[in-house]
């Protein structure tokens, strides 16, 4: 009776536990693992606050947004998330799709502009919630590893360029259309305001300097430790912050060299409050946000199973779907906006020596400090810092080894990354993954719509079949043995019947035609009809068809149709070497 | 010297018989063929001119357009054609895309409608000629057996609903919306007009009684030739018309019961003339000319390739391309309207007893003199009697059968053939066949997308590897042999790794895998960034991966990999016994 009892209750408990990982972890934390995570926890938090107030701007919000979008979100995907060092907060690739795609809906920098981007975060929130709950986690299969890596290149080209105008202190409206881009900012240029050009040099270069001679510079001093050195070469952008807004401030450059500057952020924690929208404005919404969801949820997959690999941990993928999800509706309820797995500040995270999640408390912790009380002194930050931080951050992101080593191993699969890459710059990041997308599924058609086929002879004295152009085999005239390497689908049929009507006519002599089906894994209604065809024709020209090697499944579902019944089950053969044996023997040589 | 002279004009020559047929034929016209070719011709004819006149109307046009559509249209398809029999003219499944997509840009009947049919013909023509010259005749098999099946069915339905109309003498708008379709139908059925009712009712019975009645009452008759009786059978639409248009002029029906009929048609051969449109207004035709180019030739493919095997003749369907083009090039610069093969004319032609193309000279003749001399004939001729013509000849493209053959055979494509039909009839033909085409290959790609897997072990004492779950074989507690029944690509690779990880969970004993390769026809290169993965994730579960029996093309390509240097190629075995046996060593086994 106790058993039966306890067992719902166990049921509950371990569905809990899944769904809420932090339940395994929190109670029995480990003094042990504090330093680590305390550490982890502070580096990530100078990372992120300057990364923040940057992707906020680059989606056209107020600085403070990227911050409340640090906060709840953060703490909500280290209780719910799979993962124990994803890092969750504003990204710059969904930051450009929300740019991109609400910039028409109403004008940047406004409150209803901001409601959008909440609005937007909330939907995103439910859907992926509803995606993970669905378990469709394995449609982002579709999206291919070329279609991303085209994708990510040209994003991260449209965001550089769009931080081009706070480096040289233009303005320019914003856009995803690269000739648009270009356009307007070759009218820009010549309206370039040198001292912001002049404060844009001295951060790239101070960023560089800590990302590339700081480690090299340290790794010298023997005795450094290397977990700092790592940590302080990562720590170039609030270092660059604290410079440029100090310099900026003491020689009051904003007003009298008209430098942009951030300006007021107003300080304290975001309130909790849904979107001032009506329902019917979360509509045209939607597009917008499913596009958000599985860009964010690939961007947050791939970060968090590539750390989950490095100490032998599984990542849910479902899970992760509702853990980025809760975020999310979180970020739409406290004045932020979408958010995702950052791949830089979950590296810091791992590499600073984070254990569990509670590093991630620990920032939100940091985070929250900086919005209540240091807002004041960020008021002198120039924009052109913060463009100089994206601008490195997401250098990353471009990988331009990838079209050449996919050229070497398979050209349909460079000609989709390369497609992607192009149809992203010309039309747009929505569209172009789209036309990304079709293009994969296109090529991949064509390229199982004109399968390889082999003619086969017997190796002498075996009972094995090889390409006749590869091999020393025998043949016999009035036997053709045809192996066809591909399911029969309807992309194909009509080709391999072509192809077969061809080697039939090349071969008056020909009585006996065999095809091989080793390799044919389906055949659907389509590829049937035109095999049936197929025998009609062929027996019309006074030669008969057989099949060999006709697997289980395929041969199943072929038993009950007219195809079978017509063909005659006494023409289907086990082994090919049954039917070469039987069509060899002389009374059926004419 | 001489050869190489005259090689060239040779090849020119041929060249000149591909393209042109009629060269070939024409010249050596033999006098046995004229009787059967006259004969065909003339009773193509009668039963042309009602249909091309019914088209046209079905069309928005004058009825006149459809005879013109069926004069050099068809002299031009006789000549450049690579089928004998087929007969090209006005089409039921083109005049509804016609009727349905030009009515937004100008009045039916009007004569800016006329030019943008006219226009539509000529893009068409250049379309065809193109997709001929560049041979992509293939690209059309991406339009699978089911969805075809279930546009034509749909497209059937819309065309009798049309039709509808004029049986009950009301006015309706054109459309293609089912739903709109019914909704005007319901407003207009308390205005049915009984006299035109009793003339369609009439039309039906009596076309009924020629096609199904006729046959059986002469097949009794012993010495009544056959072919006589076939024919006879087919001359129901003209017989229909006559009889029809007798009556009505006889008792003035047309002006005292209110019954619509086809008014003065203008004697005469049509003009040779462009369409008077500007250049730009060409432009919006651009989408409903490509589905024109498609469907039209679809249809002509397939008429002119089932007659052609029943004389074991050949097309070429890239010269079908070419001379379909031609034919609605002509269609556009003499008045007419789209044209395509049509399966019921050409049927007639052959069973009628044509043996050339001549035929269809025959056919343009009579069809000339009938313009030019008997247009005031049909003055009185109801619009009933061609709407009952219509109907009765579309109900040969309504296939019910087929969903349920389907479904037997493989729900997927079913689920194909029922999609395209109910998005036909809700969102209209080009949508409608977009999403049929989309729902194939998605339901394509989501079969491939998890293949088929067996854990094999080896048949006692053999060198054959069985499904575990089917046969008794031999294992091993540390050995897995893993079968995939599919080529590794995008949609498939991450399902294909999730399925290998979770049955190396399962198998604490675990040490070496072996994937058996004998079913993948190729990797691309997301499957081969998610196999390198996948080597070291269970590498680092201290497992080795094997391959085997990997196919002479697949191992080529993987040659210069990055996965292929890490597995290293003493790993990869010719067959899968040389794996087991070497694995089955003691000192392998821990």
């Amino acid at each position: 009776m106790k058993n039966t009892a306890v067992k719902p209750l166990t049921t509950f408990l371990s569905w809990l536990k899944r769904r809420v990982p932090a339940i395994d972890w929190l109670p029995h934390y480990k003094r042990k693992h504090l330093p680590g995570d305390a550490l982890a926890g502070v580096i990530v938090a100078t990372l992120l606050i300057p990364q923040a107030m940057a992707y906020a701007l680059l989606a056209g919000l107020p600085p403070q947004v990227g911050l409340y979008a640090s906060l709840l979100p953060l703490a909500v995907y280290a209780l719910l998330g799979s993962s124990r060092f994803l890092s969750v907060g504003p990204s710059a690739l969904l930051s450009l799709l929300i740019v991109t795609q609400v910039a028409a809906l109403a004008e940047p920098g406004s409150s209803r502009y901001l409601a959008f981007a909440m609005a937007t975060a909330l939907i995103v929130g439910v859907m992926q919630i509803a995606m993970g709950a669905a378990q469709v986690g394995v449609l982002t299969n579709f999206l291919s590893q070329p279609v991303l890596s085209g994708f990510t290149s040209a994003a991260a080209c449209l965001i550089a360029l769009s931080q081009v105008k706070h480096l040289l202190g233009v303005p320019l409206p914003p856009t995803d259309h690269l000739h648009e881009l270009l356009g307007e900012l070759a009218r820009a240029v010549p309206q370039t305001r040198w001292p912001t050009v002049a404060i844009s040099t001295a951060s790239v270069l101070l960023l560089l300097a800590f990302q590339h001679l700081l480690p090299r510079v340290l790794a010298r001093w023997k005795t450094f430790p290397a977990a700092l050195a790592q940590s302080l070469s990562k720590s170039g952008p609030i270092v660059v912050v604290i410079v440029g807004t100090a310099i900026v401030a003491a020689f009051h450059l904003g007003a009298r060299n008209g430098i942009s500057i951030i300006g007021e952020i107003p300080s304290g924690l975001p309130r909790f409050a849904l979107p001032a929208l009506a329902v019917s404005e979360f509509l045209p919404l939607i597009p917008l946000a499913f596009t958000v969801s599985v860009i964010g949820f690939l961007e947050n997959i791939s970060v968090a199973k590539s750390l989950a690999a490095k100490r032998r941990q599984k990542v849910d993928s479902n899970q992760e779907f509702i853990a980025l999800g809760a975020a999310n509706i979180a970020a739409g309820v406290t004045g932020g906006y979408p958010v995702s797995g950052s791949f830089a500040r979950s590296m810091v995270n791992f590499t600073a020596g984070a254990n569990t999640g509670f590093a991630s408390i620990i920032t939100v912790a940091v985070v929250g400090v900086a919005a209540l009380f240091l807002m004041p002194l960020f008021h002198h930050l120039p924009q052109a810092v913060l463009a100089a931080i994206i601008i490195l951050a997401i250098t990353g992101l471009m990988d331009f080894g990838m079209p050449r080593r996919l050229w070497r191993y398979n050209k349909a699969d460079a000609t989709a990354l390369i497609l992607t890459f192009l149809a992203v710059l010309a039309v747009g990041i929505t569209k172009g993954i789209l036309i990304g997308v079709a293009s994969t599924i296109i090529l991949h058609l064509w390229r199982t719509s004109r399968p390889h086929m082999a003619v086969v002879g017997r190796v002498p004295n075996t009972g094995h079949f090889r390409n006749v152009q590869r091999h020393e085999v025998q043949t016999l005239p009035h036997v053709l043995l045809l192996r066809i390497d591909e399911s029969l689908y309807f992309a194909n049929a009509k080709y391999i019947q072509d192809y077969v009507l061809c080697a039939a006519a090349d071969r008056p002599e020909l009585r006996h035609l065999v095809l091989i089906c080793n390799a044919i894994n389906f055949i659907d209604a389509s590829a049937l009809e035109t095999l049936t065809d197929l025998r009609t024709r062929i027996q019309d020209a006074g030669i008969e068809l057989y099949l060999t090697e006709v697997k289980g499944p395929v041969l199943d579902r072929l038993a009950d149709t007219e195809f079978l019944e017509q063909l005659g089950s006494e023409r289907v053969f086990l082994t090919t070497e049954d039917a070469y044996e039987k069509l060899a023997s002389p009374h059926l040589q004419q």
